[in-house]
């Protein structure tokens, strides 16, 4: 396992070397857990010029504690509430680099200016996105815990749909929802359970409220369980009663198509706006171009959102063993509406095309 | 309602005028919600030149929407992904405003930059943590939320006690207490609740694991609940089984006499430091030194972990109406510990002493 965090490093260092600085910091939580394993919490991450260290907050006590995790060098100095990114600073000029690396996406202006007065000789680069774009593409260990992920997101809707769901709060059943994820073996939820009714169903990251579900309801879900720390992501429709209306099935078949265009699309090499216009057209020739809110899906891993973003401006390409979600909906204001959200890999067609991750079923379910 | 939120941002608007800033940008969400009542996703307050306007990220459609909310002027630009901040940095340079406080402490370097760029001819100041400040006294209404989200998280732990407890594991508990604080009336918890058993017990910030509840354990308990945006903190310890051990009662009355110290040494004009002293030299002389790790307490509000910090290295006095926690522990390795936890508010003496908002009994439960 160690060796998977090892060669990464590697590969960030390079990179690095390569854009003339000898040494970089990491802070943002996701990138410090990718290339370490492991990110406590305030800890940052040196890499080189001689030695990989994770620099961890102060801990109670007076003794600074030193050890091993998967290769890196762990230090956790004493109290008094040194930022570890200043410890850093301070490592790294006496490793003798002249320039380091850090995340200016990430560090706040404060803590950038803090760094720079602790080591007035280095160069405070910018690494800029350099770990979330060697996070895109997974190993199949990574994404063999998203599988993992789906199927528990799948077993937990799917106990849902077998108990009584009318007279129920939208709290309630998001609740039940994030208890069975754990019960499955979830670390947690990937995000907070959405569980929508009536007039609510369809709208993206619809917050639950106290809404009951009743009869001729759309019900629309959208959760995801984080396994070993990778997450994924399920949305589903459903009817409530025995017949859904005409312009129910109607929507519902729309959204479908547009969802299908969309995974449909999903191919190494493929960019990302066309994947989401091949959704996003479908919704259009049916007079709802507005509807699907900025994006179309996006990749998923050790965060919820992370890139490729699935949108109309979106530069880049598809590659293979990339996770993404494909996620389209229609809201009708007063009415409600239909929201399918799907995480596949992206494979290629010899490998049988996008491998889908969450499996529930699609069809319209009256429940 | 909304005067409330015009005062406050007018004694924020005077603070920087006095500082030589016509306008403020406040990114950091608590302190958005703080000043306008409200802080949707993404969003951001300029206060003045002119007028405050709350600016969100672009929504779907082409359409911007523009309104009203609580007197603050409220733009949500359309779809194009323009960061609300840089549109903010153009309608204080329209304006006439030469110079724009920011939050250096929450904004990004990569963001400020962006902001920079957007207006060469406006100065970018520094706004720290004026609002922040702002925010360490509470007025009677947020007092009041906080009393129910304490009233709301007493009867959620008071559910647990009477329910059986052996053999259920920290994990189920902890969601079992997230579920009740919601069946009363929270907006969801306040923090991620810890549940600690046997050894893990008295552990801070203790996530839950599958370990199930044994005859003969400690059992530390910690929670909160959000209600109208406030957060409470409770934390107790308990044993299970019907006679706790000699180790077990000893370590227990100390703790409860370091924590009873902090409570007494809250008072207008003390020191925080001196909180953190009183509590502190209880476990100290019985040999727990570094028992309690950087913090006796905290305050509390809009977020968990606010201003004042009652710990060894803090500046600064308490005023009245400050709301507090006071949560000294000790956990011995192996064995396990005892964490108490209170939210008080800071009262003068002539008004009754310091509000205890967390009313659950403190005396050693056996259950």
């Amino acid at each position: 396992m160690s060796e998977v965090y090892a060669e990464r490093r590697t590969r960030l260092r390079d990179r690095c070397v390569a854009a003339g600085s000898p040494a970089a910091l990491v802070s943002r939580p996701a990138n410090v857990r990718y290339l370490a394993g492991g990110s406590p919490v305030g800890a940052v991450l040196l890499i080189g010029p001689d030695e990989d260290v994770l620099l961890c907050p102060a801990a109670p006590g007076p003794d600074p504690a030193e050890g091993r995790v998967d290769e890196v060098l762990y230090r956790q100095p004493p109290t008094g509430g040194v930022d570890p990114a200043v410890v850093a600073v301070g490592l790294a000029r006496t490793a003798g680099a002249d320039a380091l690396a850090v995340e200016e996406h990430h560090l706040t202006v404060a803590r950038h200016r803090a760094m720079g007065s602790a080591a007035p000789g280095l160069r405070l680069a910018d690494l800029s996105s350099a770990v979330e774009q060697l996070r895109i593409v997974k190993d199949e260990e990574e994404i063999g815990s998203l599988r993992i992920a789906a199927e528990i997101a799948d077993q937990a809707l799917g106990e849902l749909l077998e108990s009584i769901l009318v007279g129920r709060t939208e709290r309630h059943l998001a609740l039940e929802l994030e208890r069975r994820l754990v019960d499955h073996g979830a670390d947690g939820p990937a995000f907070p359970t959405s569980v929508a009714t009536g007039p609510n169903s369809g709208v993206s990251g619809h917050k639950p409220t106290d809404r009951r579900v009743e009869e001729g309801d759309f019900l629309s879900v959208c959760l995801g369980a984080s396994y070993h720390g990778y997450r994924c992501e399920i949305g589903r429709t459903f009817v409530i009663g025995t017949t859904p209306a005409d312009w129910q099935i109607e929507l519902y078949e729309l959204v479908f198509a547009a969802q299908r265009a969309g995974r449909q699309a999903l191919a190494p090499g493929a960019a990302y706006r066309d994947v989401d216009r091949a959704a996003r057209q479908v919704l259009a020739a049916a007079g709802h171009g507005d509807a699907t809110a900025g994006l179309t899906g996006h990749g998923v891993g050790l965060e919820i959102d992370e890139d490729p973003q699935l949108a109309p401006a979106a530069m880049g390409k598809l590659d293979a063993c990339v996770p993404v979600t494909v996620e389209p909906g229609v809201h009708l204001p007063g009415r409600g509406g239909v929201r399918i959200d799907d995480t596949l890999v992206v494979r290629q067609e010899a490998d049988g095309g996008p491998e889908l991750l969450t499996i529930t079923t699609k069809e319209l379910l009256a429940l």
